[in-house]
């Protein structure tokens, strides 16, 4: 951020007073521009044994496979956008959405609100967004042609869950350890 | 949203190629703006059979009653921001944070992330935002001086399900109706 999107003016990044950290504030009329995380919301849609997964055609992660999942709009409700996303990434209806996963990505400033849910009469084919749609088996998912660590690290407690009839909800943190290795804390 | 904070040039608020929203686009750099919900990160912090609750000393509700909640960093987890608001709105610490209720508020996009928490040593006093905080049984809640219509219906969810001994995950969104008439949908 170089200018105020209030008056135009350039903005210098500095604290606050009553604040203790640092924003950009406009030099000329003095509006705070505050910056937060964005809500992802995502769902795993369920269709008897078997997932939908979606193959990326969009970068980031271009050709990776992933579940449905894209920013929240404002004036949306988070059910209602992991339910949109199913719809416009796979042409997927999901039912009864239950959140199964909340996870914060500090490097990135998101935080992903991961539903569960029913994919209605186990119909998907591929939205804009998307090279291709499928339904996976456990045995069958991509586990090194995932796109995110967040997408493997719901998988991986979805399928050890799935084993024993119960789901809980997961909270978690994801931190970058370096470029291209993550790692998850686990709150519970 | 009046200027490019990239440029400074003025923007235009339209439907960017290949969306279906409008978004502020700059109409010399022609840099997406887009604008997201907010997330407010907050908790019920438990001592015995009494609660924590803080008397806003700032606006909106100045004066009126509130859990410590508050509006989620860049960089930060959700469960460290509804700690942090503890710490900072009442000089408490909250331990073993389990997420309690996920609400979204359509007419301000704000998505409230609010834990349960044990209040450790049963320890508080106002911080900066706070007029004064206070440990409150069942009884003894402010119910008509409750700042928000997110924190009247967790309380009440609390409360209720604490009879019950078992405390489930709520899920809901709160649409304005009027001006101060609020209605609360719930998931589950």
């Amino acid at each position: 951020m170089k200018f105020c999107s209030l008056c135009g003016a350039p903005v210098t990044l500095r604290i606050p007073a009553g604040d203790n950290l640092p924003r950009y504030v406009c030099d000329a009329c003095e509006a705070i521009h505050y910056q937060n995380p964005k809500i992802v919301a995502g769902c795993i849609p369920e269709w008897q044994s078997r997932i939908l997964l979606c193959r990326r055609a969009i970068e980031p992660r271009y050709g990776l496979w992933t579940l449905p999942a894209g920013f929240m709009e404002n004036g949306e409700s988070a059910v209602a956008a992991a339910m949109r996303e199913a719809r416009e990434e796979a042409n997927a209806v999901v039912e009864n959405p239950m959140l199964y996963g909340l996870y914060s990505l500090l490097h990135v400033s998101q935080v992903y609100l991961m539903f569960r849910g029913q994919l209605r009469d186990g119909a998907a084919s591929p939205g804009a967004e998307s090279l291709e749609v499928g339904l996976f088996a456990e045995e069958e998912i991509p586990w090194e042609q995932l796109a995110f660590t967040v997408v493997r690290e719901t998988l991986r407690q979805y399928f050890a869950e799935r084993r024993t009839g119960v789901f809980n909800l997961h909270v978690g943190d994801i931190i970058r350890e370096s470029d291209d290795r993550f790692r998850v804390h686990h709150y519970y």
